[in-house]
């Protein structure tokens, strides 16, 4: 055998290539690995609000008796346990503030995944080939715009402003794209519709509805779906919780919804359940069985069991109250360290985990700018540059935003990382 | 809006239209909603042996500080917990005979996915293209064969016996492909090296040697991979553990590695694991980050503690015993009432979860067969149809095999569930 034989190169599939998992990997692994880092990065949620408790309290009754206890340990069934996706479409209905009756949901269209994103790509998979289009906010969740060019789709931005995706901007937008023959290429909007990360936003009632009438009306050649990915709908501290886009689709064929279990709860748990229209349920179960199989079935059941005897409720009463008084925190810190340089804005939410800032447009926040040296290394304070929460081409996004989180930190740390981040600023 | 309009039909991307996922979730199910057939079917495992005791005592002591137990609850890293992949690294040198530092295997090439499964479609996206070739034994895993027709890929069959795949056909099986221009798409070589799932076969020593030999040897245009899923290499009732196909290549740059816990220990805990070469750790760790950016944290420490304290071994040594006696049970069975059934034949497996069953050529076991309508709805006994574990094309698949699971019936239950599998045969 020959050296050059043994060396014959790796050759990956295209979806390998397209992949762009790495930017969320890269910020999970720079949270953990440096702790003396102030990370207004991280979407991870405030560690003081994890449920301990609990969780142990919980799995020590799902575990207490032998026989009944092996059940939870077995495999369970690809879309979800019985009992947990019922318990999780109760929760769903108290949220829409309906009766489970009134819904018209079949239980077969709640699907529990691993956290929402599992749920996410599942979507994204099922219904964009190569060279499909999912219309996406400006800004929005990075991690699915990865997801969406990891199956080789594009994410197109709409116009979005405070009160998130213009619905005149989407028609605008989609007569664009019919205008150079794309149009048949829209398979997805793809909406945050509370308090979206990153920006704060929270999708205007008004618009919801009007944003399903155009997917609808749009919906020629083939069905375009709208994703409604509602992962910090109970991070709300102040305000009602609007109807959600999903309800403004009674015959549930065109709105898809996700939700998650990790900033209520756990992200630890892994847990986050998708409601589907009808004939997507098959195909995206089918891929689910491809994948692997079903989620952690203990894992299902220590969120139904949670859910069951509304410990689940009190604990999303604890964290809201942690989280605005961090919230409040970081929003005073702006005010404090901020107000005093030139052209600097920024979002106060709420709800949601994150605070978007706007710079003057000669700033550059990017991973390869001076800013973001500085920031990491001297200042030991780390952000997600805002220019990874734009669809479009890269030239085209602008790099003069920043998401930060006041999840992971204490009030204090806040502020302290708010003064740090004003002092990288300044100093350039 | 009018009525086609809002009635537009869904039109879903190619991978959801290759998806094969249905097999084993309509397996799954079958074996949840039909208490009363006997499922010879279900790969699930022996419900007796699951270590509720172990997971219970595990979490509590994980989950027993407040301030500690936290961390569990919280995201982990894309690829898993340092810690938990330490513990498996270290278990996986135990199984291999070495210390950790002799395996020459960095932590960041042990990747923890949601059992083997999600690690196997991993693979399958990373390297597989759409009409790329993977080379399976026949028969093989057909959950794994759903996962390849679900990225557009073709699995084709090499002839095997009772010791694995042939070498020699493997061999041929390239020259053919060769001779029909195709040779530059076989991309991967499945082996499920021990006590394959369905047929029971152990990969011979000798064999793995050859195999990654001819990997090697003919990757001249690109690298093929090597694919050992070892899932039931722990479920050995005699004889020694051979050398695995991964220690066959000391340099690790073509065999990807496989394993779960899933079967030695619990399957509602979904933790698996796998060792990537170098090459394919970035690209199998952006997919998973676009996927679900990590497994759930909380199953991973359980897991790490239980191999870090020693019980998951003496776990294992009991769950020998008792798949042991549940073979015994169903070769006995087989042998008092299959024997004098003509041209019935089986494999007795020393390890693993099944016996693979031949029937006379004129016999058909499939799905939509009359032999599965009397077992299912008659005799009430279920067992996998053998077609579906074969690649290649569907109307060149053997379809007098079946795969009968001791896993989850008693041995009483086994001997009645062959009993009554006989009475179906006969009765045709």
């Amino acid at each position: 055998m020959t050296s050059a034989e043994m060396s014959a190169s790796v050759q990956l599939a295209d979806r390998a290539l397209w992949a762009k998992g790495g930017a969320i990997s890269y910020l999970m692994q720079q949270g953990i690995e440096n702790p003396q880092c102030l990370s207004l990065a991280a979407g991870f949620v405030d560690a003081s609000t994890l449920p301990v408790d609990l969780v142990r309290n919980a799995t020590d009754r799902l575990l207490a008796e032998n026989i009944r206890g092996r059940a939870f340990l077995q495999y369970g069934t690809t879309g979800g346990a019985e009992r947990a996706r019922r318990a999780v479409l109760e929760h769903f209905a108290t949220q829409e503030g309906k009766a489970v009756a009134d819904l018209g949901v079949d239980l077969s269209r709640v699907i529990l995944t691993n956290g929402s994103q599992q749920f996410l790509s599942l979507v994204a998979q099922v219904l964009l080939n190569p060279g499909d289009i999912c219309l996406v906010a400006a800004p929005t969740y990075f991690v699915f715009l990865g997801t969406i060019a990891g199956v080789g789709a594009k994410a197109i931005t709409v116009e979005t402003d405070t009160n998130g995706m213009r619905p005149d901007a989407l028609d605008a937008k989609l007569d664009e794209l019919d205008a150079v023959g794309l149009g048949d290429r829209v398979k997805l909007i793809y909406l945050v519709s509370n308090f979206e990360n990153p920006s704060g936003y929270v999708l205007a009632a008004e618009r919801r509805e009007r944003i399903v009438e155009i997917a609808k009306r749009r919906s020629t050649s083939h069905r375009i779906h709208v994703l409604e990915d509602s992962a910090y709908r109970e991070l709300r501290y102040e305000g009602d919780d609007p109807p959600s886009v999903w309800g403004c689709d009674p015959d549930g064929e065109h709105v898809i919804y996700t939700q998650t279990f990790s900033k209520s709860f756990s992200p630890g748990l892994r847990v986050g359940f998708g409601i589907a229209p009808t004939e997507l349920v098959a195909p995206i179960a089918s891929r689910k069985g491809n994948e692997d199989f079903g989620s952690a079935h203990l894992n299902q059941h220590i969120i139904a069991s949670v859910l069951a005897d509304g410990s689940y409720y009190e604990h999303v009463n604890e964290v809201c109250e942690s989280y605005r008084r961090k919230r409040d925190a970081m929003v005073a810190a702006a005010r404090e360290y901020f107000s005093d340089i030139d052209g600097v804005s920024w979002v106060e939410p709420r709800g949601g985990l994150y605070v978007w800032m706007t710079l003057p447009e000669h700033f550059d926040t990017s991973f390869d700018s001076r800013l973001f040296e500085i920031a990491t290394q001297k200042e030991l304070v780390m952000y997600v540059p805002g220019e990874l929460c734009y669809g479009g081409e890269p030239a085209e996004r602008p790099r003069n935003h920043m998401r930060l989180s006041y999840g992971v930190l204490s009030p204090d740390e806040i502020t302290e990382g708010i003064r740090r981040l004003a002092n990288a600023i300044r100093s350039l």
